[in-house]
């Protein structure tokens, strides 16, 4: 027997009509490419997005349609992530920091039908243009637009708005991410109008993020990662202000937005905060960030010094999220759980510096060969997850996918333990273990280690082929300006916290660990470099 | 083009999971008949659930039976909220302050096939069984059931739990509870998971009730009155922490389990919180409420004279809610909007004392003879609304309703205004409001004006005919104890404030204001009284 509740469907529709009818007055603020602020509202965002989705169809773009975005974090980004889909079309969001024949391939297997693209970025556009067809190319921010192309203002300025219209169904597909692993293809993950409201929820709970309306919203995260963890679709869901840093993401931009716009969450990965944390500690006074409530940092594994430095020093709370562009993408955070607020600061520290818990509606498990493995802290084996904002399968992607089991839970490649509390550690990127005579060795927890030593930078642990042990560890290492150590020091301070056959038998010093474009290190590279 | 992610259902499943996975030690606090507190956890509550599902099963039950409830607020109460969905049942609670013969309607009209019934309440139940067909009656809590009858706790210990099963279709029915107004029949609105879902993660966003894993939860409003606001539910979501009042809700215990189990959340109507202002005015120091974060407060117009009582005599904070059976039931809530931040006291208490604005996903509009009505602050009209939470239909009833409009939405029957940032203000119920000379007065108005007299306890406005003017208004007046105020004293109070013609003609002195079971102003027997 069924409910007999109303058959309401969860759409951007319904988040959108919500900040039009109950925000309009509420800022969005966008750093421009020559820094200064343009101050737009709700209000006016909605109207212009209105115009966008008649000027869309008016060019053509029919349901279904994939419309692709080259830009940074601004308000014309935040109009086309809801004018796409209100237009029946698909968001998707292109990563500027890819190689143009990367991009050309995502935009070709897309079959994108137009792309909105900044001003600022039409040179790398112009490197992708001639290997795809792409029909509608619309500049923004740029006046008048090059030959061929169509100017984001006067086409919304020649554009009435569209009027109220009924909701689509909730499977509708509404955003479209591709997701750049350090192998094979890019793969492409296709969002739902109700898996982005259900993440949206989700993510604004006073246990995950706890998004409302009086906060003050700064994705540093780009809009082309992952939807930006979601929070475009959140803040404008809760009538949040947006403080959006457009290009300018050096320290010193961001944190002169955060202390202007009195910024209360921000998110991004832990590179832009180490380079703010350096700023901050070498100019103590010279920013009010009294207002941020919380600082989440995902993408990459948090360092824990980097946690215990923004608070000891200056007050500021980090909380680590884990995540995939297949899951929306928030799937944990690492909040402090209600039965460790009297523990140690030691403590609370090492455990925030794990990937936490899952949110609600988030299921997770993790198998090794053996199967489930125990939720002891100590047996690795690779997570598994599953939920409403998780993807089932890639977008047109030819035949079956190991990524998925056959009982519908996805696999995310991290390999992990999970302690009692449900609290998930990770050890390693699958690919990136190092499995030496039998046993795992985690790359991550010797990196945690190597980057609390008081010389290093940066460090990057992989496996080497080894006949004896199948691999061995090698660390490649950054050492901090002005600072030395030996091989033999750096492995005598790994000694008392691993097994004697976790230690690295090689550390090659190195000036930068490559980085993929998502900031993540690009271990295929140290591989390549140091041999397999 | 449908979006490619999980087909994950919502699922009350999927909420009990959570908590038994994340939070078994989470305390569930019942207080019993004898006054004393039993002490469980979430891990507990889980493991005796899974019993109590199989003993249903065991007893009979099939996917889509009803097992319906006579019980206060207590941890087998929650038990069963949990364990009649998971059978595949539907949970129908019933109304213990209900007469036998309206339950006894409503046991016939829902063909419950079991019951729940506590100890205490057998008395009660007995004057409804020879009414009805019940083939399973548990009795909860009381040692030895009498002949026909199972004792739960023996039940339970008799049965292994179930193991995990497959989840249902989000669209299953999973809870079922009757609205009894003052005129017609009761009327069952059938909850779906989806819908509980939905509601549950609602009501937990920060501007809302804003549920976390560290609060301390009471729902004094009764789990027999649409879901207990959804509180069960969210709070098991959460990890939340439950204290159950049990049926001892005179405000010294109240005080006492407040602060007792250092409580961040309670949850019920005026009556009940003006008890317990009595309490603490007498008692001030008597009780440490200072972990309470937010008293909600719903079910009917909440005094502004209540609001500015506690918040400066006590520290605490009363936020309204509003809502129906028919919307799972929390519509909407009054918290301060952003831009009032500044605003004057006095402005802010007048904006408590409205019904606010409404939650995510569910949207209004007021409608009277000459269409909808403009957001003005002026214009009344019966309130519609629409959301995942609303009912579209009741439980078999035959026919067309009135209570649905054509293009799907609920008309909730209270008139209202609403004003242009979308705040809902109750200008009354349809059946209650006043209409003179063709213009329409307001009871609740005049009700609220007359209960900020220094002499009045209670007052209650209702329409009386009128030759000449078709209905008039007549005021029934409580005073309060020892106090002493003429008709001519108290209309001279209300004129400053509003129109000559809203003034009432008559004023009648009495006693007490009949009430519903639910705690309403029982305003057809007034009219049954002083004539019509």
């Amino acid at each position: 027997m069924n409910g007999l509740m109303m058959s309401f469907p969860l759409t951007l529709n319904a988040i959108f009509r919500r900040a039009e009818t109950f925000y309009p007055a509420r800022e969005i603020v966008s750093r421009l490419p020559d820094t200064s602020l343009r101050r737009g509202t709700l209000g006016e965002f909605a109207g212009r997005t209105r115009r966008l989705v008649r000027a869309l169809r008016q060019l053509g773009i029919r349901p279904g349609d994939r419309v692709a975005t080259l830009a940074w974090n601004h308000q014309a980004h935040l109009e086309a992530y809801f004018a796409a889909p209100l237009a029946g079309a698909v968001l998707h969001t292109l990563n500027l920091r890819l190689h143009p024949d990367e991009l050309a391939y995502i935009v070709s297997h897309a079959a994108d039908r137009a792309i909105l693209v900044d001003q600022s970025l039409l040179p790398l556009f112009e490197c992708v243009r001639p290997q795809v067809q792409i029909p509608i190319v619309i500049v923004i921010g740029g006046g008048a637009a090059p030959d061929g192309m169509l100017d984001y203002e006067s086409l919304l300025d020649a554009t009435a708005p569209i009027g109220d219209e009924p909701d689509p169904s909730e499977d509708t597909a509404a955003a479209l991410c591709y997701t750049t692993g350090t192998t094979g293809k890019p793969k492409g993950v296709l969002y739902s109008h109700r898996s982005l409201v259900l993440h949206s929820m989700g993510i604004s709970l006073p246990d995950v993020m706890g998004i409302a309306e009086r906060d003050v919203v700064t994705p540093v995260v780009p809009m082309f990662h992952a939807n930006a963890w979601g929070l475009p679709y959140a803040a404008v869901m809760a009538g949040a202000k947006l403080a959006m840093p457009g290009p300018h993401l050096d320290p010193a931009s961001l944190a002169d937005l955060l202390h202007r716009e009195r910024v209360s969450i921000v998110a991004g990965v832990p590179t832009i905060w180490m380079g703010l944390l350096q700023l901050l500690d070498a100019n103590p006074a010279t920013y009010d960030l009294s207002s941020l409530r919380t600082m989440f940092v995902g993408g990459s594994a948090v360092p824990q010094a980097m946690i215990e430095a923004f608070e000891q020093r200056h007050r500021l709370r980090i909380v680590q999220g884990w995540g995939m562009t297949e899951s929306s993408p928030v799937g944990s955070l690492s909040h402090v759980p209600l039965d460790m607020a009297d523990a140690a600061d030691a403590d609370k520290y090492r455990h925030r510096a794990k990937q936490g818990r899952p949110l609600p509606l988030v299921e997770i498990r993790a198998r090794n060969e053996a199967g489930i493995v125990a939720w002891d802290a100590k047996t690795m084996g690779e997570l598994e997850m599953r939920g409403p904002w998780v993807a089932r399968q890639y977008f047109q992607q030819e035949g079956p996918s190991d990524r998925f089991t056959s009982d519908g839970w996805f696999r995310t490649g991290d390999i992990v333990t999970i302690d009692g509390r449900g609290t998930i550690d990770i050890q390693d990127r699958a690919k990136d273990l190092i499995k030496s005579g039998g046993e795992w060795i985690s790359s991550i927890a010797l990196e945690g280690a190597l980057m609390g030593h008081a010389a290093v930078a940066e460090a990057a642990v992989i496996a080497i082929a080894d006949a004896k042990w199948g691999e061995r560890p090698l660390a490649a290492v950054v050492l901090k300006a002005g600072a030395s150590a030996t091989a033999d020091e750096l492995r005598a301070s790994l000694a008392p916290r691993f097994p004697r056959f976790w230690l690295p038998d090689r550390f090659e010093f190195v000036d930068e660990i490559p980085r993929t474009s998502a900031g993540k290190f690009q271990k295929s590279a140290l591989r390549a470099r140091f041999g397999r």
